[in-house]
């Protein structure tokens, strides 16, 4: 079986992806998976959330928005309030990454990763985890020299992809066109390590069974490990884990 | 091991359930998991919701609502907007309990499921899923003279649960208290047939891996057995499903 | 003439009223006159409201709300914002209560009551009254070893109840069906001294004249002073009243 | 006893009227008694509310609202949304014009009135509905020519008057110093002919009884009485009720 | 070529101004161009706006806002939020009229000026510049006891005027009719000097060149001359700069 | 005197450019000047707007929004409501645009120009409008064969820039370091025949006389005119006037 885009089943989309996009804020990645493309910051704020009451700890926030244009038809824009759908990815993506920070170590500030999206075209949610670890990790860099133990922030990295299920056969990283049709609907999101963060599975237009869900938690994870080493590369010596 | 409660790992709480409990809704619920307790009702609309364009088929949505006086200290009346924790509940419990119905039989109708929280300690989101299941069953029940075909508009029940895990042990059908310092959070959404219909597992404080989420499916597993009878013994000669 | 249900026009409907029923709020009050049912819940916030300036005394608000299940068709959620209808009998509700406590013997202390409708059958505003007295006084209560002296933040019982006009007749504690046909809605809030607190008619379909206010305001008085007893019955030992 | 402003107990404060004072709207009344200042606008649509189901019946609703610099220090523009108290004024006010019209013989339109307060000094919602009805008059009297029957539109005037308790005797027409600290604050509404539209009393700081109801609603009928006399000289010929 | 209401194309509409005209803010002043009518409320809060940093300048901002009576048909009520067209009217006359203060010498306090449009007939943004002026005027002399030097918070006095073409000429102050039909509409804002605040172009119906633009401002130049003189004469002793 | 970067005081910054940047939008420009950095795509709706009455003529509207990642630090993204910066910003740019269509040409339809920044160092509001007017054309090309006349939609190429004085010297094309301090702002928008569209200038720190306007003008129509150059080069083949 061939994918619309002469992909094999098990085969992640091209990744593209540009550090540094914007300088306006520390942490600044431009990604792209096929036609997706987000633009992840992420910003430092040197003050804790209001609500928090430890005083040592930070803490990491996300936030998750479609340009009006990275749609056709076009969007419309969320200003009268967040709809329900990107309020669940925020969470999501807001949850992922902070298991990736020691709080103790990042000390009392808040990273705000934006992930905008520029281009949708399915997998938006997991590739913006995918790259805001990335400009979380650039920023964390930034200030470098401002934390008393830097090299202890990051506890590990943090990727995500999706999976689906699609005539029986399980599909890696879906396009907006084969997520559509998928009868099943799994977002995993792991550590570099192989460990899982967060797991996302909905039954779409059928109900699954045990070794179904079995096969997708493998194809994701062999994602994720490509998804990792292509991290691993982007940031080389800016690699903010120990070997 | 012994919990506060007294309940051993893999132990619901006990559970009570009043039919009927207003009759200003159709269905109406009164549920109860320890001290967990949520008024489900299930409304019928006459009327497709307004995006949709097939003209045959019906919709079911949900809301999820937190009463101020359910906690303590009183939670703040979500007034100004729907605050983002609802928002994400009340997404997986209408698309969970989307799942259970053949919306071509329920034709153009809407059945809106809200869950009202009137006290909560701990597993609010699962206890409406299985709550709610049991309203919309007595609500189509009350419409069922004008369906052609009443008996094919469920496909299946559904019934929710958590699992977590504390000090390398999974607990089932957590409260409020094994909630908060639980590593591994896991909603698990099943059909009375043993299917998934959804999964949600988040890492709190420790990554996990393949064998931990294993065991912990497995206990969930069980414990939706039992609610499933608990709904089939609730509804009696009302079971909406063949056998 | 007899009502609907059998009532003569000068009686309430019956009422039943459960203390406690959640424990998550110090007072917890589920009350019900015929169909019409209501959860009152206060709580009690170690605070005064910001805008207060005198530190010594407390204050007491309440929030009023229908679930959407109370009414058939469904009553639309009010989140985007509180109606027109909730927002005056809110007012009304805070009004009364307040006139039933002392600030200063309260403290600086804000009690919030909760009176959300669970079933809607007319009377919800002055049941609410009636129910949210109790669960203020059992909140007090929850807290009388923290106040300098308990005995004096009450200084009257407070209970309220609706008269109406229908084909010249005066009818006590109105139903949804009778509140709809009634050509005179008054609302009387009284203490169990006998005080009015707070009046309010309003000519539906005929203006009227000043013999018919005064009949209903008889009928009134009566159905209050009943209700002062069911309150005093109700609590018992815990009636926060000198005998 | 001799109040501020020299006035006798039982004495309206001095009132001046203008008749379209502006020409945009065609009921344009500015109105005022001792410093309170409104202007009265009646505009009417052609249209029925939306919500409206009877196909030949007209509407009347009514907006309040304060100008930031009516009172010292200014009032934040309720541009959010409209505060607590002016959405009771402004369902008062609606509520009180409503009865005055005969909606078969409006037909199919729907009056607005809108009450803009310029200064407030106290009384403002009674000076509102003595106000706009005048408005709404003028307003009615401007399609007459389109309407079938306009002599029957009004079924009666409407008049309205604050009364007030301070120190044990009764004060009519308060101005704010006065209702800052009355004891008990009573608002009144009634036809020309002297019928009740609307009763609005509230214990302020103390409770009251029967007698002193009484005696406040004389002192009111009396000023309702001299203010329709008002009422009836400003319209001159255009008074819209037969003699 | 004579205009609808008779004037010359370079005269401005008959200006009626009253100051004092309600007693609740320091600066009021209502002012009529023709039938546009505003009433200009000056506020002073002794507390510079949250944001601001150094400790001893002032603010002035304002809020423009038209009435719903003020337009035929009725102008809907900006409740739910201000809408984009008053937006950029306020921030039009904020600036303008911060440009004729001197903040150091008003000291840590902050001027809130209400443009509050009665009726409008064209040209309410310019009018509520040079009537916003006079109310300011107004409202610092009022406090000129606590400045330690009142006669230097005033460096200029500022006017505004529209000048728009038609069919090839240049007419000033236009009214409702004739700035629908314009061309060109420009607004300038100048100080009593003849300096430019701001100027405001906008091609309606066509582009225009540089010859045209200069004719404008001719002719705008010598209308604010005009509005500056009766300024002058309204304030008279009260005019708070040298001569 | 050389500025920040180098500069001349009449140079523009480097402008850097690419089409088709996304390809979910019809017309999507990505646009640098400096450090400022606009993504501004164009799409089509097939219908006018719904306050439209005239059957045959399109619209052309605009939006504006920082990403939070667009400044440092952070800007908080605007989803309560548009700011009213963002909203005068975007009325600017949506006059600007329109100004060049011929709306009966462009037909039935909406045109919706998005400028979202991805990157903010002064100047955004004259940049989006030069990048809007290509991904307009972009947009108008695409359905060119939908179009019976698709030569005539526009009626001239629009680019506008910004000018300011800072110490007596006048200065083309401001960044943020520039804009901050300067003394003058203005803003002009005209066509690529040198005709003006629209002209906002304000005093911010001095007001001005005409000499220097004259001077700022002749300015700014020198660095439209490279501009317009640069929109020619741009789309060479594409360019959708004659000539």
């Amino acid at each position: 079986m061939t994918r619309n885009d002469g992909r094999t089943i098990d085969a992640l989309r091209p990744i593209s992806i540009k550090r540094g996009f914007t300088r306006s804020a520390p942490g600044s990645i431009y990604i792209q998976a096929g036609r997706t493309t987000i633009l992840c910051t992420a910003s430092i704020d040197d003050a804790q959330p209001p609500w928090m009451k430890d005083e040592v700890s930070g803490w990491v926030t996300a936030e998750y928005n479609m340009l009006p244009g990275s749609t056709s038809p076009r969007k419309r824009r969320e200003r009268g309030k967040t709809d329900s759908r990107s309020t669940e990815i925020q969470r999501l993506i807001g949850r992922s990454l902070r298991a990736a920070v020691n709080m103790q170590a990042l000390g009392p500030r808040t990273i705000t990763v934006d992930c905008d999206v520029l281009e949708a075209d399915g997998g938006t949610r997991t590739l913006g985890i995918t790259g805001g670890w990335l400009a979380m990790a650039d920023a964390v860099a930034s200030i470098a020299g401002d934390l008393p133990d830097a090299g202890k922030v990051f506890r590990s990295s943090i990727a995500a992809v999706s999976v689906g299920v699609h005539e029986e056969r399980v599909l890696l990283d879906l396009d907006y066109s084969e997520d559509s049709t998928a009868e099943v609907d799994l977002n995993v999101v792991m550590t570099g390590e192989g460990d899982f963060v967060e797991i996302q599975g909905t039954a779409e237009g059928r109900t699954f069974g045990r070794e179904l869900l079995d096969q997708q938690l493998d194809v994701a994870a062999a994602g994720i490990a490509q998804l990792t080493a292509i991290q691993r590369e982007t940031l080389g010596d800016a690699w903010p884990l120990a070997n």
